[in-house]
């Protein structure tokens, strides 16, 4: 495979954006990302996107955001996997830089979520888990989820409240972060008294819902001329495992998280110990929990014990979700595997501010769908 | 790029599957395709879907039919170009395998579009178009077909009879397709007696709505040992115009189509008059006529004197739609470029049976998204 490398990154703010649609908030990334790399256009364009069928009744977003972005005619079209749609369309825009068929491509994380009725938007994230065995008969997305932490309550002996340094943190992180949607900073004691949303999951526990768009521009070592802080994708891989919870041998080993973690860190030569920061996918606290240990940051059922002592605080042994993540960053689902990435890159090009993680060299990013049934996992390098 | 090449195909037949869901369908095809090319897993799968999140519930059909197939823990992802999907799915499978990142992938297009009722299904396809600009004023996709055929007809001096032979041709090439949704064979006089659906389109004009899915097994050269079947994909190309029909400078001119093929044809070496066979994105006859100019196989305005003359029937100099299309074999919208790709594939194997085309040596595919935004263009070489 060819080098790849990222040469521009941008991203909007994340929130209500209840006066842009689809085209507005994709063309307003990708233009950013453009601009930051000093380019004017690209050979391809790779949307990451999970819900524009199901609530925005917006397909084809290859075609609208090529049209929107100026883009024209380049090569275009839309990656979905479910929540980790945005890790895989920056993974497709790598992949067709290393194929040689594309010397420049960008790829763009996008979800409108507000503009649907909330029944909408909890129809439309089950779609990525099991239509047949788990929606159909009225699981949620996060009642799935909440059986899960249930689950891993009790193996491991683990209480709600220790959870909550995984939010805590995030909020910490969200607070200087002009992009995120929740700025305020929260107390454990908050994080207790927050109501249920599907017992044991409570709001502070979960990723809000939200619109927002972030993108990448990518490109081989021959169009890296000119461009002084490229940060090099070191590795790129993902893996699959069975859509329902049902089928799992064990549900609190992330079999794909697991898997494409392990293909990047042997791709990359990069193991748990050589990381400075992990923009991990903190769509729930267990989540979080769950992709920590998948990645080799912490043994089964260690991860609430690493957290207590701070281990994924900024300052701690492997800093997690820096600008936010998606608990308090914001969680527009197709797009958040591209915030990940936006934000690791930041830190890798020392552009961080207040969020800088000092000395950062190399970053993991993990974008996660359909309750680790598929994950996209990068490894990126200054 | 490595060179990659085609090893395995298979397919479902196309109709009303009320007897299967996505899983059932997407697994046969894509098991059908890995028994083709003897072979048991792949590394990578990538799932060519539209209209699983508006009328199926279901996204994330990337896990989903990894999991039903047999195939985890492999990399699974699924692409969307509107009715473009199963070719921009091979595109990116056959991306992945000349990156290196894989050996051995496998490409489905699935679509199950008889489940939902058909409000459903028109807005799920007017999707395809401008959400904001054409769809939400009540242009269905078919309506935004019929204002293109309209002004070819003005334009062109042509009548709605005219249009006739690409149907009549159609079906008469499904007749032996035991795959194909409608096998019986029309008649000019039944082609213009056709009630309407939206003038001037008629019903016979128009493919079907219905349930269908193809695959194809990918490799590189150095995975292609003991495969003595073996298909080349010589070129493989994608452009996209703008979304919205009111922005294009010629109606007339699809402008994705043409540049996606100039592409294509560049990359391969070959021209319109290399072509043996030519499976074209037959969804309304008006965008048969449009593609067939834009590929350069008439000039602007002559397709339709061509096709009076038999030029693409099956003896004629370029024979369109050799089982039938989408046409009369049937348009399970996402599927469509994938089984384009299988017959395809079946033809430069000398194993079309009835369908044979003599001699097939090159071949053409156009899978076509939204009214031409965006187009994905193969050549095929035995």
């Amino acid at each position: 495979m060819r080098d790849v490398f990222i040469i521009g990154a941008g991203q909007t703010p994340v929130g209500e954006h209840w006066d842009l649609g689809l085209r507005d908030l994709g063309a307003s990334a990708i233009r950013a990302a453009l601009d930051d790399a000093t380019i004017e256009t690209v050979d391809a364009l790779f949307v990451g996107n999970m819900l524009g069928g199901a609530i925005n009744g917006q397909e084809n977003l290859g075609a609208l955001l090529a049209d929107a972005a100026g883009l024209l005619p380049a090569e275009a079209w839309k990656v979905e996997a479910a929540c980790a749609s945005g890790g895989a369309a920056v993974r497709a825009a790598a992949l067709s830089v290393a194929s040689g068929a594309h010397d420049v491509a960008v790829a763009v994380g996008i979800e409108k979520m507000t503009d649907a009725v909330s029944e909408s938007v909890t129809a439309g994230l089950a779609s990525a888990s099991d239509c047949d065995y788990e929606a159909s008969h009225g699981l949620s997305f996060t009642a799935l989820s909440a059986l899960l932490m249930r689950r891993y309550m009790h193996e491991h002996g683990v209480s709600r409240e220790d959870f909550a340094p995984f939010a805590v943190s995030a909020h910490r992180n969200a607070a200087a972060n002009e992009n995120a949607m929740f700025r305020e900073p929260i107390s454990i004691e908050e994080f207790v008294r927050s109501s249920q949303v599907a017992s044991p999951i409570g709001v502070l526990d979960a990723a809000p819902v939200c619109d927002g768009a972030a993108a990448v521009v990518i490109c081989s070592r021959d169009a890296l001329q000119g461009h002084h802080r490229a940060v090099r994708i070191a590795a790129s891989a993902a893996a699959t495992d069975t859509i329902g919870l049902a089928g799992r041998a064990d549900l609190l080993t992330l079999g794909a998280a697991k898997r494409s973690a392990e293909k990047a860190f042997a791709a990359s030569g990069f193991g748990p110990k050589d990381f400075d920061l992990f923009e991990a996918h903190d769509a729930f606290t267990i989540i979080t929990a769950l992709s920590v240990e998948a990645c080799g940051f912490a043994p089964r059922g260690e991860a609430l014990k690493r957290a207590a002592h701070g281990c994924f605080a900024r300052g701690g042994c492997i800093p997690l979700s820096t600008f936010g993540g998606l608990k308090a960053r914001g969680h527009p689902v197709g797009a958040s595997g591209a915030y990940q990435i936006v934000e690791a890159t930041l830190q890798l090009r020392r552009e961080a501010g207040p969020n800088q993680v000092p000395g950062a060299r190399v970053a993991l990013t993990q974008s996660i769908g359909g309750h680790g049934s598929v994950a996209v996992t990068h490894v990126l390098e200054a």
